[in-house]
């Protein structure tokens, strides 16, 4: 008799949206599942960006033997940086997820001495006692998997992220029959992403966007603006069809989107004939009818190429009237204020603003399966126990109840962060916990400033002090209305303070009024200046937060 | 010839939502409209409220005869204290707008000191050169009007807030009629409510929620409870309509829900039979299935009545597994978080929430009309100018938009806060600017917490110093992890930093590790009770800012 159980571990995205983690262990070999980021909440002054609390991997360092990615978002691959400084394991991925891993790793200096190894859908590999398919799922990113790991009490299926997309726009099918087959020798669990429980019916597939992107293009007359997030791969490919279609040259503008295109290019999931792209420097050699500039700030991120635009300060994209703007995306929960605001801005500059309000037309379609998509899969895979993943916990408990209906499950468990739940092949349940949590972050770089600086975490950035910078701002006239204050604690800082201070007028008056008046970028544009101040000067990295006084 | 000008200055609400607040001049006599706050956007750090600057009201003191006001939402009469108490003005309401207005000033300490005088419908009244009539329209709240506005150039007609419901739960009929008539005689300028411009087709009336809401207290077998705005007088109607249908008694909860049934019982709104109402003591008495409590935080505002239930720290109402929670209300753009931090308190003990998530049916309707209201509206006053009023300047241009297709208005002007509009019989231009802006102030009181401190400007509070509160918080077990580290500026605060410490180090004590996984709670709090030692022990009254570490 089997009286080893097999652990399902969640270490993030269960209990909230990002940082997906999850540790899979059989006696002493672990294999983790994604390792992702997320964005703090906005009482989290200071921090960059969130990843999982680690810890019971490291106190198993010597059996954890791979980490295995599903897809290429920042939500399941964004935080490897931070967890192979501290954990040194091989990298499982798809080629295109493989091609942002090494960008990421290149950044922080860990490209060298990571071993990367593709995976592909169809093709087996074994780790330990686990042998592990690659199952290929639809999503907005390309080249996503879904994973069955075969293990000694039975099969253990993991969707990473999915819609079920049924008319893709790269001819790459969901894999719906390796599914069935699953199901129909016997599957013992199935982890499924809950993103999209709230909503009825079915997602529309990536193409759906394209009639009222057609039409948008059809009756634009000067420039085009495109920005998407910049792993939309089929958005950027519909983008680039219709501007070659419509006679535009393409300029690609910001960071995350040219790296993002050009990794595309390579590797074959954007076919961009000659002469369609051009760089942004020529634009001024095109009329504006001829032109789409693909952009990158889609959630009106300070620092991006179209937050900057939008107030003049890009120094090839300008907007001008008559131009239009096309956010092809989702306004993010939170990101609003921000996102209005260059919103805003585009409208004073009299463009034409296209954005997912409800009311512009299909412009943007979910990553993420609808409920129907959710019941198909569960229908398909008729698991032993349903475990929900990927969202917050009313997503997971309502996720249970949508499987449970189904009936063609046995048991549904909501777990979260930290629960260890036993499984054998006719036994699940809930053991003690493990520590797990949030590592928040000050990563030191902001979108368009690459810095060489590992990211810490901010334990142990609060021991090297925290600086509050409190700048009073007259948002009429944009002036600086006071010698800004300078709190510093924690390092010896007193002798830079009025350098400090000097930085900080510096950066004020090298922004207009009306940048000036958006404060997320005030804040951004402080902290990066301060910040790279005070390492130059004291190779202290302290906390820094800009307070903003309005007069 | 006519040469002197009407002039139009809004001083707030054109190019943000919220702290509606607009003059009307003819030569030496000045009306305001509406005088309304709004709450701030998450970078103005330990700001209660945003008000708008009325620098040109104060600088034409002795010309400014009233304030009218549209109707009792925070957004139109929120900023009243703090206005009232820089000018001595009459204030005109309607019956009801004015009972919230007394609650108000009676808080501020005001109500003595300030003239109210009713208006109502269909009467009309003269200050100085205006004639104004009250025109009943329908909106969320009850007794709401339009003001048309009698000038020695023509007729100016301000929508206040608006949807055209067309089977009003009251049998108050929004005034087509007279919208109709003035129409016939000639508008010289409409300003109308942007706030919708977005949604296509029409806003479904108060009573479309009752069938959703009908069905969900069928099949409710334990305790319900209900949350709106509490100045949602409509849908508080339908909800003790249902109880009582139902067999539920109502126990209300929370103080804002508390005061705002009172106002509406008081004034006939609200017609409760004796014996439906109880007190929160008395819901130990009965069984879940005869109880409906009415409780007030439909936004997670941390201290409400439904945030503390949800934690088990409510004295009376008490959340059980099996309980049913209905959020009858939007969830407002920035405030997700919050709102979804309660939910998950309220799924983790087992409770049935249902929210308006899209997925729910229809348990809220917007109070604002959608595009066929404004266009309705815009086609029976036929204004020749037409100035979009309440929105960000984005939804200014798309209602700008909006009105000139219907070909019923000959121009359509954009205006943001501090423009002036001069006006006569045939002839409109923005002339030079006023001082406009936003005043931030630190309220001093928290939902739950009334405290006789008069509201103070942030510019005058910023001299009083600035404190700091690290706190370093392990999320895991709720345990503070270190001393907590103040940081004070700016007042001789040396002596009470020990003090200070205590109190920080107490009120994180009195809270449950549920609540200290909760920043907005811990922020919260720890603000309350600083700024209570502080202001006891040096009668200052700093800006105080937690800052939560996270271990």
């Amino acid at each position: 008799m089997q009286t080893e159980k097999l652990k399902i571990i969640p270490l993030g995205g269960l209990g909230e949206f990002g940082m997906n983690c999850l540790a899979v262990r059989w006696e002493d070999d672990i294999i983790v599942i994604d390792a992702g980021l997320m964005f703090p909440e906005s009482e989290l002054l200071g921090v960059d960006i969130v990843v999982p609390d680690i810890t019971y991997l490291l106190e198993n360092k010597q059996h954890v033997r791979a980490i295995v990615l599903t897809h290429g978002h920042e939500d399941h691959i964004g935080g490897l940086p931070w967890i192979l400084s501290e954990l040194k394991v091989p990298v499982y991925a798809t080629e295109f997820t493989l091609a942002y891993v090494e960008g990421k790793l290149e950044e922080h200096e860990l490209l060298d001495e990571t071993e990367l190894i593709e995976i592909a859908p169809k093709e087996k590999l074994s780790i330990g006692p686990f042998t592990i398919e690659p199952i290929r799922v639809t999503h907005s990113l390309v080249d996503c998997v879904a994973l069955a790991i075969e293990t000694p009490v039975g099969i253990v299926i993991h969707t990473g992220d999915f819609k079920i997309d049924l008319a893709p726009l790269d001819d790459k099918a969901f894999d719906l029959h390796t599914f069935a087959e699953y199901g129909q020798r016997g599957v013992l669990a199935l982890l499924q992403d809950s993103t999209n429980v709230d909503r009825h019916g079915y997602t529309p597939s990536e193409r759906a966007v394209r009639p009222r992107l057609e039409e948008i293009f059809s009756r634009t007359g000067k420039k085009l603006f495109f920005t998407c997030f910049s792993s939309s791969i089929y958005r950027i490919r519909i983008a680039m069809e219709l501007a070659r279609a419509h006679g535009r040259k393409v300029a690609v503008a910001g960071r995350s989107m040219v790296e993002s295109v050009e990794i595309a290019q390579d590797l074959g999931y954007l076919d961009v004939p000659p002469g369609l792209l051009i760089n942004p420097g020529q634009l001024r050699d095109f009329p504006p009818e001829q032109l789409m500039i693909l952009i990158s700030g889609t959630q009106g991120e300070p620092m991006s190429a179209l937050s900057r635009a939008a107030v003049d300060n890009h120094r090839h994209a300008k907007v001008e009237a008559g131009d239009t703007v096309v956010l092809s995306s989702r306004i993010i929960p939170g990101n609003e204020k921000s996102i209005y605001r260059v919103i805003d801005h585009l409208f004073r500059r009299d463009a034409n603003v296209i954005y997912d309000d409800g009311s512009n037309g299909l412009i943007h379609v979910s990553g993420h399966g609808s409920q129907e998509e959710m019941r198909l899969l569960i229908n398909l895979v008729r698991p032993k126990y349903f475990i929900p993943i990927h969202g917050d916990y009313r997503n997971l408990r309502r996720h249970a109840g949508v499987a449970m209906e189904t009936g063609a499950v046995d048991h549904a468990i909501v777990l979260e962060d930290g629960d260890v739940l036993e499984l054998d092949s006719d036994d699940a349940r809930k053991r003690d916990k493990v520590t797990a949590g949030r590592v928040l972050i000050d990563s030191g770089s902001s979108i368009d400033v690459v810095e060489d600086l590992v990211i810490r975490d901010r334990r142990i950035l609060s021991e090297d002090g925290i600086v509050l910078a409190v700048l009073a701002i007259n948002k009429r006239t944009g002036k600086v209305e006071r010698a800004p204050e300078l709190v510093m604690r924690g390092f010896g800082a007193a002798d830079i303070s009025d350098q400090a201070r000097e930085t900080v007028l510096k950066t004020l008056d090298g922004l207009s009024a009306e940048q000036k008046s958006d404060y997320g970028m005030v804040n951004e544009k402080v902290r990066v200046e301060l910040k790279r101040l005070i390492q130059k000067s004291t190779g202290r990295r302290p906390l820094i937060m800009p307070v903003i006084l309005e007069i």
